[in-house]
């Protein structure tokens, strides 16, 4: 048995004019609440530090930069990591990354329980579009704030643990989790900021959309016998909802926590690092089962191509 | 709308000692319920000619070979093959085939509406092992008696549809449903035989199974904006219980039919191919999202390798 207490620290809404300071102020709570429940890891949210910025086009390259970090920990972050050691509570977080060269990044960085940063993932798979889109309801601009990530998806140890990390839409993609699962990965930390409309498509509401995240989550932690912690920025952010619905699920990929509110709420699972082998060893056992000779296709093309040679 | 009504032809088990031809007159029921109800398409699920086989340890291959199919259609199918091209119904079903050379593959075979072959393929997930494991609770020998399939994952146009198919196991993979859906994949038939508890762990049973059967299918439906009609061969195969369950699920991941039975019983439904163009369109748009760059894992090693160098 190789139990980690985990803390899945759901926050509620951030607007625009909230400050960082009272953002931390808020993930202090929730920490505190964790340290009570005995939790020895906490994960909190995509972007957790600033309201979703990418649902607004700004030409004004200082304005982006108003959202993003430029080190971490930072003077708003710093009371966080200060209490995080003080507890003996590893931490793992996402932000807007802004690199000492100036480049950007939706980042997410996991600690030691030292508070000393042992991880760090920038995100891969970035949604929506790079300009201003008259055609939705409203925007999704990551492609346009955010480089895709640099360091594709890396697994590190970490409390006698491997240890990996997705944001938001890469949960969405198998290619993510098996990146991670052929490193051995045992504990997926991931969060998010899902709008609960379909921005495309009005038809499309909370329902579907909780339904097509779990879905995923479910299916990348079975299929690579891992635990996931899926963890949600909710609410209504200056009149934008987003879903909540942070889950914790089994390496069977079954939910064994869910959040019932769409505001700051604290899912607490002890969870046993040794879960994940059984699935690992039989079903799951990649190197009797997987057959790379009929993959090419997943790296040697990025779109369709039809049998009839025409591109999707 | 590219309309197609599909019938899921969910069979129930086959006996040891059942004839070839017994089973052919249930599936030529199930054809006359899938006419009654305006089906073109029908699928039959893995192996349906026979029980599941490989649930038997044989050392004489001559007797292996009694459960093998060397053409197809053949004397026991003919009629089969007769009355869907009578209706104008294609048919996709799975069966053990040996070739001209000898060799030995899980395959399916789908039919245009004129009962012409014209999609086949054959099963590379084997699951399961080579040689009695006297620690399992019940043989599952696929790996002795098939080879990986050697076609990889055909997509084939029909009925104005890019079709393609996996077999039972293949299902749990995402890579393959990745595989077909880069080539534009808009209709995937599966057909499995599953055993309803873990040979390996009796406390996984029938909801268990069936449950990672969904979610699998449904993933890979959804993560492909794809139908995927999943189909099982279910019920009492000389003591031996078979998990039912056969569904149809939509390009959302949602599923709209499923078997109520463990026997021989018809699932229909009516499924636009259109729909699966949101999907590809958006959110699943490979060509603006994938970033094979870092995918290299995933064709460049079969099994795991730790970040520390070890391998799993």
């Amino acid at each position: 048995m190789r139990e980690i207490v985990i803390g899945a620290a759901q926050m509620g809404a951030i607007q625009r004019a909230d400050t960082r300071e009272s953002v931390v102020d808020r993930m202090l709570i929730l920490l505190d609440q964790a340290k009570a429940a005995g939790c020895t890891l906490v994960v909190y949210p995509e972007l957790c530090l600033t309201t979703f910025f990418p649902r607004w086009y700004m030409e004004d390259q200082a304005e982006v930069d108003t959202w993003f970090e430029t080190e971490m920990p930072n003077a708003a972050t710093k009371p966080l990591f200060d209490r995080a050691r003080e507890y003996g509570i590893a931490i793992s977080l996402g932000y807007a990354e802004k690199t000492p060269h100036g480049r950007h990044f939706n980042t997410q960085i996991t600690t030691d329980r030292h508070a000393n940063i042992v991880g760090t993932y920038r995100k891969i798979h970035l949604p929506g579009h790079s300009e201003f889109d008259p055609n939705r309801a409203f925007q999704h601009l990551e492609k346009r704030y955010f480089e895709p990530g640099d360091l594709g998806f890396p697994v590190f140890r970490n409390m006698d643990t491997w240890m990996g990390m997705l944001i938001c839409n890469d949960r969405r993609w198998p290619e993510a989790y098996r990146e991670l699962g052929l490193q051995g990965v045992e504990l997926i930390m991931l969060g998010y900021n899902t709008p609960s409309v379909n921005s495309q498509n009005s038809d499309e509401g909370p329902e579907m959309r909780q339904f097509h995240s779990d879905l995923s989550v479910q299916a990348g932690a079975y299929q690579n016998s891992a635990w996931v912690v899926a963890v949600a920025k909710a609410g209504d952010e200056d009149g934008h909802q987003l879903n909540g619905g942070s889950i914790i699920v089994s390496p069977d990929g079954v939910i064994v926590q869910k959040a019932i509110t769409e505001g700051d709420e604290l899912l607490v699972h002890a969870c046993d690092m040794d879960a994940t082998k059984f699935g690992k060893e039989t079903i799951f056992d990649f190197k009797r089962h997987r057959r790379i000779e009929h993959y090419g296709r997943i790296t040697g093309q990025t779109g369709v191509i039809y049998p009839d040679g025409t591109k999707g």
